[in-house]
């Protein structure tokens, strides 16, 4: 239950010597994602030990550089290691094509399926669920098409009291209908409750990522409540105009998404280069909302 | 005159955390020009405090990815770096469609002049030239169309003699035209020689790059004696059938290249990561020529 997640990359526009551009590593309920790829994430990737093969699914938000020319590399790289599995991969209308170009000149018949999932202009829907999680994507505010995604938990099994099931000589048989809701009959015919038999499973977790855009309130309903919540922060309210001029968010506009949206944690990054530091951030965003963290490269945070 | 040459990577295929991809800088009579351009060849760029706005000349020698995955990259960072200054980008047919591309989806119009200048396949040729140095094209043999290049040094003006210039009182409006081989006429009507009023120039330098190929005579005639080879030498003779198959070369066909076409200096690159102990790549070609050096990501050789 809960999710770790890895900051591969949380600089903006241009990677520096100390700054790889946007990209993630989540994972939750045993799934590995990847969201965003700028240059240089699959260098990040084995820095952090993280082992490539274990991504099955990557989401790219939109299609300015600093998100996804990394991605052509790692793909490359999944077919040089001579990758077999079925890799999905989300993300804006025209993505396939470049990719398919860029491989078609080289030449470069990638050995496993890539499974291309095209986003929808201006439409928040379910993109991926299984047994145990969903992820869902929604638009965001930007000079191109931009979408958010939120990451969900399902709620799990609930959990035996086995010391109970033990006193009560319950036969094994029976626990995965118990853990799945139901009553239990014993040999004597009395009827025991599954609120008594079972405790309540942990709370679903959920991640929420949103970048790039500017302040924009209608992604709160999206991000309701989640237990993390990573927004751009490009700038500091002293350079307003140029998030304006950007599309791009402040350190106190991200607080305000939290605030309204009653996340329990923020996570800012996408920073400018024009700040050395960056605790300004933290400083101007605590205005508004009172858990709030810096992304850096290199940086894991775990929520279990 | 002379050049200096910067590894900005000299892996092949997939980048580590050791090693980038393939990219070189080369400064050659305060010209300043980038050899391929791999993932993360701005990041090295960077690391080297080369500065990027000195470069207007790209070469790019084919199109596998571990070749020109940086190049969106490095384009992107000049545009938001707000260059204006013409770029002359010299590159497979193919490459100007993926990067306009790539430009599009993303919305973004250089704020530069991106000259392209595409290369024809199987053809050598003259690509730039200038007061004083020419760049020449010429095929490789591999598995997409793959080209080398020869950056050549014109012949400069010769060396004054200034000690006997200064003695004789040769006016100084005529410094030019003896340094451009003019003899000279004293006002007693005595001829000074060229010959004596000036040196020879210093012997022009000249550097070629071939990545990637296989084993090809055909070539020398193009680098036939130049300075400085770089030729790719991705695996020792042991692993000959993987050489053949990928149609790479070995350390020992590197040496043999180097030996037919009397360069002064092998610089062999382009390994494979199987190999953790590169000194046996060098071993290998000093068996064929005896001036081998081994590239490494930020060593900076220089030819004065």
């Amino acid at each position: 239950m809960g999710f770790s997640l890895d900051i591969l990359g949380c600089g903006s526009a241009t990677p520096t010597v100390y700054s790889n551009p946007t990209s993630q590593h989540l994972v939750m309920r045993d799934r590995h994602f990847l969201i965003d790829c700028g240059e240089g994430s699959q260098i990040e990737l084995r820095r952090m030990k993280i082992r490539f093969n274990r991504i099955n699914h990557i989401f790219i938000s939109h299609l300015h550089g600093d998100h996804w020319f990394g991605l052509p590399g790692l793909l490359s790289s999944f077919h040089l290691l001579n990758r077999t599995k079925e890799l999905h991969l989300y993300g804006p209308p025209g993505l396939q094509s470049v990719l398919k170009l860029t491989f078609r000149l080289s030449n470069t018949w990638l050995k496993f399926p890539l499974i291309f999932h095209e986003l929808k202009e201006g439409v928040a829907e379910e993109i991926h669920s299984d047994d145990s999680l969903s992820v869902h994507a929604f638009p965001l505010k930007h000079s191109v098409p931009s979408w958010g995604f939120r990451f969900q938990e399902k709620l799990a099994e609930r959990t035996l009291n086995s010391t109970l099931a033990q006193q009560l000589e319950v036969p094994i048989y029976w626990f995965k209908r118990i853990k799945q809701g139901s009553d239990w009959e014993d040999e004597n015919g009395n009827i025991h409750l599954n609120s008594t038999l079972t405790f309540d499973p942990p709370k679903p977790k959920s991640y929420a990522f949103c970048s790039d855009t500017a302040y924009s309130e209608e992604i709160c309903e999206h991000i309701k409540g989640v237990d993390l919540l990573y927004h751009e922060s490009t700038f500091l309210e002293i350079d307003r105009h140029l998030a304006e001029k950007t599309l791009h968010s402040t350190a106190s506009d991200a607080a305000r998404i939290a605030s309204i949206a009653e996340v329990k944690d923020l996570l800012l990054g996408h920073f400018s280069v024009r700040y050395k530091n960056r605790f300004a951030m933290r400083e101007e965003a605590l205005k508004h909302f009172n858990a709030v963290q810096l992304a850096s490269d290199g940086l894991t945070l775990r929520y279990f």
